[in-house]
């Protein structure tokens, strides 16, 4: 190593540390936190800016560790600059601990995303830098510098960049010319089932620049001289930089530059690791003038910066105000009060159409939104009023993904978990199911991203069953913290948008039509929506209800008036906007809706499954459980029995056996 | 173009059936159709080997059109080679016709994979390679030629190359030096929302080129004679090999070059685009001349190839009978009765432990199954008995997919639509997510690839929530003819791993545990699975039921015994192995398992989504619905209070109120 022997020292304290913890724990992973070390101690110590009295500060550095297995040596970190105690440390993977087994962003400080989930970190890294650059664009625009221009750096190994979704986000970063990007690549050659050569042979170097990054080498993890020429090249670099750092998995310890070191390392080959290194063998032992000096220059070489930006940027915050209201109350910068209740006239349309009338009610307020779309705006209707953004037009409210459904939605994870700007997506319902991971890690992050998706049924038609879905609102409605909302009419539509805009922790997922339905309109007098309400009342106390949603209320509303009109059955119609929403409801509103007497029949078009909760096992669950067909609409419903008359009919012949 | 004038005239008369059948259907894709239809002509008249008079033939070449919007111009192919008719095409997107929107391999003949989420076409052409080449590696380690040596064509689109899947697979293609796979790109730099350098800016010859790919550029899509030799050269390729040819979206139409073109040209464009290209302006006038050439000069060309098959390769099939077995039957190469019921003793063990005992009865018995893994071996333990795949090891029964579990589950499809070779998958149950379109296209296309996924649940502990699975059970579940199968001991194992191997049309999904568990026995006479049955029988008309899968089943079996010892209750235990078969059993068998009066409980430590059709709004879900937590699991099982005592108060405060 070139550096001095105090970085040495210091490095080889953080390594004990990190094989402290999961020593301690017995489990985790090792390998990784010691063979990039090096690089991470670098990296944080002249190049993150933080400011460790002000830990959310809005223009800090954004820093990911896409490689989340490696949280021990994050953690250590985090421990260097006064974010975690030595108990936190010890505490590792333990209940309730500040330092679980891979990072949280909503359990520890100093993590602004959470990781594991491989691939993802890159993605959001990603929607990270477009955010800065989104901001500075708009200050430049109005002939001002922006308070908002941070760096963002994300650390990934191997595995990483075997995910698609990385690559996916990858080839974006490349187009979108992210110049203050940098990729820490921890390249040691070894994953968790062997060499990485017996998956990929892949050359590293060529299809990053194929990509249209600038990429450098560093031959050697323990040369953080080179490490840190790399990091300034990187950050003066115009495209966005990866820099392939040349590691050996758990080296020092007696299974290094094997998959062994990929997990942890424990007892024995712990304590040879870290006599390796010339550590103390006490597990957690401090060493305070380390640990202090680390701290001081790292605090004193980012004072100077933040007491600048203080003094020259803190105030053009002003100019979009959006920033500090999401960034401080996590809210969407709009005056709910001032969003018209009914803006337009309400009549049969498209849901889809009714969707982007309503986003654009957002969108026209404030520059605190963009859009992404993965190539289906002309279809879904959900797209930015901007010219598309680009290199050159990085002030733009909308982002085109390409049809990379996974790192639109990853990169929309990464947008919200800046806190400074909301994000809304939009695909094909049924490719849902190619943006799950990213929902999922969403949800757990708790970022309020608003996805918006189209062609919600079979209803899609001629282009048949891979593009029609069926289990995705089961999918979707179970993710724990996503809340899926399919609105009827205009009303329930301003509901489902203002309900994802205006709360700072739960993503929303809005299915909408791309067939004309007719609008049954919610009555005046409802007194808020609160998940599901009686949107067709008959009686306090019905005969039956049908309990329905989106594309499908307005029907099972005809079949309730006539069946009033032809047998005098007494059927309410609920419209379940959101089963999520429901079931927070207290008992009293849940049976003032679904009331616990009457005859159940839930109708969507869409799987069955999940629907007995409310309806009781002996209810009738009009769906379609299996995969639809191509065929004209019309044609494939009737094929289906879903149509008005076939649904009729089998409440008919379900009612008159119990009424 | 340099072709012979027949040629040309025979690309157009196709164009013009292509445009014809949007045109007729007034939905559709086009563009693709006009664009790459020389391409098309050319690869199907000089290069794919199909037997017409036997269309299944088990050496055809295979080929896959990954861009499925571009299923006109496939069905006008087929239309060539009398796999439809006229009449077909005039049936374009309508109800129940052989010409679906997107190609479906379960309704048109010469469709062996459907297509139409992007991106999964290529991912299955790797498979499809895959198979080839391990066959072929086989019969060479038994010193014998091949009968297995066909080539895999893919054609796709600029979207296709977007899509993670495709990346994912690109790179393992490459890795593999799969020869006999080559890669039809139409380039033509538009895609649904606009120009594609408006979300990528890749050098494809570069990103090829770095994943180790032959790369051809063809400048002029019209040029056949350029084509013809790209692909010559193609298959001389020890690599995989891509040739991209440089085409105009929708060329010779008024929105040539436009993404106006991307979808339907139709009424007066359409006749302007057929009068560009001199064709008959009479929708669908056949040419039979044309139509017959063209046809006569493949089945010459082809008859050659297939007589020297017939004549020397048929009979060497019977050195790997297997091959004819699955080509056949469907059925996996094993007599079922040779099976032993319990082959090792039943004792507590975690179910991952179990599950890959069971897989090595199949493995040791048959070469016809290859086991893939996302670079999670160590943990699943489902891995193959050979050392791993490689270009100079072709013939091993385990490839390491790294960690990319989309493409390693589209692979598997590719695999197994060739109908010639089973694939078992294996990754952590809550990256089911990551695979969730392939499982779902796998299902569609009625794709029996068996999966085999650990780390089933929240007990997983310190790696924390990002590796949980709460939801994955549910989202399994409602998936149309996917069996998600959750077995509890060596018996069921069996069971599920039979039923995966022994049938034709369904992929299933096997849970296991990373932690031990307890093993309640299937009772010896157990008249059969069934989806469901009764593990723990105390009465035929129980006062209360438990029903539960996998792991908790035992535990329920201990609370149901102490229940009975301490409060007299007679509670039977349901084993619920999968849903969906226990839905199909008839309604008197349903009834004896899940009898009528008694009260219902279900436990399972996953979301309760999906349970109530089973136990009823008012039944006692016991399971977890929000996301789980980073500790030691007996500490994370208590917290979540879904530890043996918490959830045997759960139940006696539940049935307390009730018996």
């Amino acid at each position: 190593m070139d550096g001095n022997t105090k970085d040495i020292q210091t490095i080889n304290f953080m390594r004990g540390l990190a094989i402290d913890q999961v020593n301690n724990a017995q489990i985790g992973h090792s390998g990784m936190a010691i063979a990039a070390m090096p690089a991470m101690y670098l990296l944080f110590k002249n190049h993150i800016c933080w400011d460790t009295e002000n830990r959310d500060w809005i223009n800090r550095d954004r820093f990911i560790l896409s490689a989340g297995h490696g949280s021990a040596m994050m953690y250590t970190v985090l421990f260097m600059l006064d974010y975690l105690s030595m108990d936190d440390l010890k505490q590792f993977r333990k209940l309730d601990s500040k330092t679980p087994g891979h990072p949280e962003n909503t359990v520890t400080q100093g993590i602004d995303y959470t990781t594991g989930p491989l691939g993802q970190g890159i993605a959001m890294s990603v929607g990270a830098a477009v955010t800065e650059t989104y901001w500075r664009a708009n200050y430049e625009n109005k002939k001002s510098q922006s308070p908002i221009n941070y760096h963002t750096y994300v650390m990934c190994g191997d595995g990483d960049l075997q995910e698609g979704v990385a690559l996916e986000s990858i080839a974006l970063a490349g187009t979108w010319k992210l110049d203050k990007l940098t990729l820490l690549y921890d390249s040691n050659d070894i994953q968790l089932d062997g060499k990485t050569s017996e998956c990929t042979n892949t050359d590293i170097k060529k299809y990053f620049e194929s990509n249209q990054w600038h990429y450098q080498l560093v031959k050697d993890s323990e040369n953080i001289d080179e490490i840190n020429k790399a990091i300034e090249n990187a950050k003066r670099s115009e495209k966005p930089s990866i820099i392939e750092i040349k590691s050996i998995i758990g080296a020092g310890s007696p299974v290094e530059n094997t998959n062994k070191a990929h997990g942890a390392i424990l007892n024995e080959q712990a304590d040879a690791t870290k006599k390796h290194y010339k550590i103390k063998k006490d597990p957690f032992s401090n060493n305070e003038i380390l640990k202090n000096d680390f701290l001081n220059f790292f605090d004193e070489r980012n004072s100077k910066i933040i007491n600048v930006w203080k003094e020259t940027s803190e105030k053009l915050l002003n100019l979009f105000p959006e920033i500090m209201e999401i960034y401080i109350k996590g809210m969407f910068p709009v005056d709910r009060e001032t969003l018209p209740k009914n803006f337009m006239e309400e009549k049969d349309d498209q849901l889809r159409n009714i969707s982007i009338q309503v986003l654009k009610l957002f969108l026209e307020r404030t520059r605190g939104i963009v859009v992404l779309n993965a190539d289906l705006g002309s279809s879904t209707k959900i797209v930015g009023t901007d010219n598309p953004y680009s290199p050159t037009n990085r002030n733009s409210n909308y982002l085109k993904a390409g049809v990379r459904e996974f790192a639109m939605t990853a990169i929309a994870n990464g947008i919200v978990g800046t806190r400074i700007l909301k994000a809304v997506t939009s695909s094909f319902l049924v490719f849902s199911d190619y943006t799950k991971p990213a929902l999922r890690l969403g949800a757990l992050s708790k970022f309020p991203v608003v996805n918006i998706f189209s062609h919600d049924s079979v209803w899609v038609g001629t282009d048949g069953p891979t593009h029609q879905p069926i289990e995705q609102f089961a999918m979707l409605r179970s993710t724990p913290n996503l809340y899926f909302l399919r609105p009827s009419n205009l009303r329930e539509m301003i509901e489902a948008m203002a309900f994802g805009f205006f709360q700072r922790s739960k993503p929303v997922f809005i299915g909408t039509s791309r067939q004309k339905v007719k609008i049954t309109k919610t009555p005046q007098n409802s007194v808020g929506i609160r998940g599901a309400y009686v949107i067709h009342k008959v009686s306090e106390k019905p005969q039956a209800i049908i309990i329905s949603t989106g594309s499908e209320v307005s029907t099972a509303v005809e079949i309730a008036k006539e069946l009033h009109k032809e047998k005098q059955w007494e059927i309410n119609v609920v419209s379940m906007l959101c089963m999520k929403l429901f079931d927070k409801q207290i008992e009293q509103y849940k049976r003032s809706v679904i009331t616990p007497k009457s005859i159940k029949i839930s109708y969507e078009i869409a799987t069955t499954f999940g629907w007995h909760k409310y309806i009781g096992s002996d209810g009738l669950a009009i769906g379609v459980d299996d995969f639809g067909g191509s065929a004209k609409e019309e044609n494939l419903i009737k094929k289906l029995k879903l149509d008005k008359e076939s649904v009729k009919k089998k409440i008919i012949s379900y009612l008159e056996g119990k009424i």
